[in-house]
């Protein structure tokens, strides 16, 4: 198999330290496409210029299968022909659409200028909603408008399966509505009843649109961002590119530090999916760490600064309000939020309602001229089971429909921040009380963990809470990789927390019955059947670490061929043994024997041997 | 900290390769204690000389908690004080246990002489039944008799909690009926209904009795032997002492190719945990792997050689019937189960009932003179998402029910094995019909796995679908590794999935509300949140893990002690900053505000103000 990826070194500066990376030319990133597999586009039809990408994987002829088509979210990185240049950023594709639109306005930056770190190169002067207009994607939903942007989603959630297909998946999904096919229509009106958002900053016109909703595919966030005591910004560059690559759907620059501005910025240049922040974590570092210093008028400029770069979803941690500080006192694990401590000391040190509370409205101001979508923050989310569901939790989330409320009266889009540790038997709770008290704003959480005693294996704790709640009706899931309450995840450590995650968001695509979702489970189960190695690597999530397990016993070409593998030898293969029984029941007929079988109600009939 | 585990390498015959390592004394096996642990006895009240291992995990003096104790299924191997000898085998400490019953006579083998391999040095006669005597603990349990493995199971159920704490977990059970406190009665009466089983032949009395049962802590089997394609004896028992260090409640040596019999030997002279296999594969070994060749005669010789070394659970597959082979023509992947798919060849070569089927009296008869239990095999499992809950497996399954009457009326202990490849929304119902069907004997499940797409992570697909049918009611799941469709799990296989599998379990057992499940989640979050790093990572799943990971960007001895770690660093640590909002609301009387405030329903009551 021919590798499936190849760093760019664009300099040869790769021997220096990587501290002193920060010339732009220095950073390395993955590109290539998948093994077999290709870039393909569909157009719009409402806006014929939107080209949505989609991943087709070709399959070995002796299958007779057409490709399979899934949904990509790696961004022009795994397309050979894209021109990948980190220090220019990629191509603006959602700017003709946005400025078509006629509601914004150029404007003088007001960028912060605390960064150490070489800026990136190319400057742009931000865009802001031009006097009061609403730039939101729930405002043109409302208006009746489908957006560019909604029709690129709807081809999205599609993954490439024809409108008259009727392969409804069977399923349970509680309550959620899924169309055989996801119109434009269905994305906006989705979109207008809150149910859905899709976060796209006029300032951030790279990404490539996608949607978050009950009622649509389970999405995925991978954290990544320095922090004080360790990485760099060509180190996250890479992990963004790297974590889109195995299938993140948004990612959260989380970093902290100084230079926090210029690795945004860094990042959201080069990102097709949407970065999200909590924007609590620089206006921290802009009062040297010290939370009561904080003040609304900083937390605003932040903000601005922020949506000024491009970011498509800001955490806002409103929920946690002084009065519920009092019922944290006597957890096992008190506040576990950087951002809900930052926001409780703030409120205890000053006795005083919390400013983001206060201010909220201003916030939706803000975040109606730019587009910025809410991630409403669970500030008082618990840290360890016995936490799980308690009253500090709820009294939260309460406030946060509140919030929902009001920023939708702004015509903010909203989504609902989710816990943290939560033992199996309480997690169907969590989706109950967010949709009651949310009006089914999307629901967006992080795994939940379903024990405390395995940290080096959380993303494993938290993939059980995730595919279950994932089912339930939460719709993106935030990941947890191995390195969750140890340290600052790794390049591996993304990629494990990716496709762990991809597994659980997958597992509640097929639990709630996504039509088509179980298309590529088929696929790769038929393969398996028929021995078909390479199609089976290829159709997996991560196809190097299949077939790196596949030849670490069998590392020949020739047993790519070979119809059993080293888990049981060529005599016990049962998929072997399986295929000379299924011939011998075609020759004596047996398949329409088990249609006689079913028809009856009796065990066997037995045929006329000739 | 110092290192967990040591080889012994108890020659210097290790750089000869592995396959030439035929003699015992090159046998390299994990032993030492895990870290700040040591290994803790309790004895027997009804029978005093019984002596139940635990382990007991030390914390650091400033936590001012007791030990915690914990689960120990690592036999002798880490107890510093046992001799370990490869080659002379474990102390045989249930064999006075046996024969005070006066129920059983030493006869003279009729064991298979076909290995090349080295056999085990030290040779014992087996023991048998006398005339027709039942020496199951099932015939035990009918007659009132609390054995001393019931006793040892009870007290090793308890983990060390009192009698009289009253800690009972909330949970849902799902009709699971989980005791306060675990007495030797309880066990008996549970074995007698059929709920539950503790494996145990008289020829295997180097093993530390455990049970399973739904209404018992969740147990892990994990699967190792070699194949004919790679793999030997040392490495087998290798990975067996490192299956259940980790925490393998009991393993099954699925061995093919011709040094079987040996290479059980070796296995089962050193394993504490019991012991089980599929007798079909040494069956087709005797007959040059020929599926139609194999007869009854071959088959019984197979289980009565197997008994006599003392395997302790036996794989049969007597549920894949003539008349349900049909059913699996038009499936995805056919019959995965390797014994599922021999029975069925020979079924169909045939065309007459199963072998299995029809003897199974007569299996029972050789089971109930030993005391092997069964283990009811899916041979018609589902191998795909495609092929879930279809009309093949459930078939079976209703099978499976009537041969487990069948087998109780012998007085033989009994589980039932169960799938395989199930989505999410499909679960419940493969528990729902097992204990409908099969009249509440312990299920034993594969996973499930909850998508076919991810090879290489199959650990992860199946722990969703593990953690979710334990919590439902399955006794024992079987583990997945990371090489599941690939290949043979390697050393670092094994222990992958095992912790996975642990992790699944004890998600499981918090889940139904096990009293006392919740003790090491509680202390391992206080010690988070008290910044014991070291205790954290003692009383995890892995503590060698958990550190190295931590060490990886905070090496030094000095971090250990840091009130923060790398993933946030010292300004944003929000366990930090809660310390402070703890103090803060202490000072202010939160705590009692709080229970005010849920007493009152109000929002809050601001303090008096000094």
């Amino acid at each position: 198999m021919t590798t499936s990826h190849v760093r760019v070194l664009l300099t040869m500066a790769l021997d220096l330290p990587l501290e002193n990376q920060m010339n732009a030319k220095s950073v390395p990133v993955s590109t290539a496409a998948l093994p077999s597999s290709r870039k393909v586009y569909e157009s719009g039809v409402l806006h014929p210029h939107i080209q949505v990408p989609m991943r087709a994987i070709q399959l070995h002829p002796s299958a007779n299968e057409p490709d399979v088509v899934v949904y990509d979210s790696s961004g022009p990185y795994t397309d050979p022909r894209a021109n990948i240049q980190i220090e220019r950023g990629l191509t603006r594709i959602r700017e003709p659409w946005i400025l078509a639109r006629h509601d914004v306005e150029r404007q003088e930056t007001q960028r912060s200028t605390t960064s150490e770190l070489t800026g990136f190169p190319v400057k742009q002067q931000p865009l802001r909603a031009k006097s009061n207009a609403a730039v939101t994607q729930l405002a043109y939903a409302r208006a009746g408008i489908i957006t560019p942007e909604m029709e690129y989603v709807a081809i999205r959630e599609n993954v490439g399966r024809a409108k008259l297909k009727a392969n409804g998946g069977e399923g349970n999904s509680w309550g959620a509505n899924l169309p055989e096919y996801v119109t434009p229509e269905f994305v906006r009106a989705e979109i207008a009843a809150g149910r859905a958002i899709i976060p796209a900053n006029i300032n951030h016109p790279e990404s490539e649109p996608m949607i978050i909703g009950r009622n649509f595919l389970v999405k995925i966030n991978a954290n990544i961002g320095n922090s004080a005591v360790t990485s760099s910004m060509s180190e996250e560059v890479d992990k963004m590119v790297w974590a889109i690559r195995w299938g993140a759907d948004t990612v959260m620059d989380l970093s902290t530090g100084k230079n926090i501005h210029n690795i945004r910025e860094w990042i959201l240049r080069n990102s097709p999916v949407p970065i999200g922040t909590v924007p609590l974590y620089q206006a921290l570092e802009k009062v040297d760490g010290v939370a009561e210093a904080l003040t609304w008028e900083i937390f605003r400029d932040t903000l601005i600064e922020q949506a000024e770069q491009g970011v498509d979803y800001f955490t806002i941690h409103a929920g946690v309000r002084l009065a519920y500080i009092p019922l944290t006192a006597n957890r096992v694990t008190g506040i576990v939020s950087r951002g809900g401590s930052i926001m409780a000391k703030w409120c205890l040190a000053h006795h005083r309602e919390s400013f983001l509370y206060e201010h909220f409205e201003e916030i939706c101001e803000i975040c109606r001229a730019y587009d910025v979508s809410f991630s409403l923050g669970d500030g008082l989310r618990p840290g360890s089971i016995a936490d799980a569901n308690d009253a500090a939790q709820f009294a939260e989330l309460r406030t946060l429909g509140e919030l929902t409320r009001i920023a939708w009266k702004h015509d903010c889009q909203v989504m609902i921040e989710g816990p943290g540790h939560v033992p199996m038997h309480k997690i169907k709770e969590n989706m109950d009380e967010q949709l009651k008290h949310c009006a089914e704003a999307p629901f967006y959480t992080l795994g939940p963990l379903t024990t405390d005693i395995a940290p080096g294996y959380d993303h494993i704790t938290s993939a059980i809470g995730a595919a279950m709640i994932g089912w339930f009706g939460t719709a993106m899931l935030c990941y947890v990789t191995p390195k969750e309450h140890l340290g600052l995840p790794n390049r591996d450590d993304v990629k494990t927390g990716v496709i762990t995650y991809k597994i659980a968001a997958h597992a509640a695509d097929l639990a709630k019955g996504h039509p088509g979702a179980r298309d590529r489970d088929d696929a790769i189960s038929r393969a398996r059947f028929d021995f078909r190695w390479e199609d089976q690597f290829n159709l997996s999530l991560d196809p190097d670490t299949a077939c790196a397990f596949h030849d670490e016993t069998m590392p020949r070409e020739a047993h790519k061929l070979a119809h059993f593998c080293s888990m049981c030898g060529p005599k016990f293969c049962s998929m072997r043994i399986s295929h000379e029984v299924q011939a011998a029941a075609r020759e004596s007929g047996m398949s329409e024997m088990a249609v006689k079988f079913r028809e009856q109600g009796e065990i066997y009939v037995r045929p006329e041997l000739g």
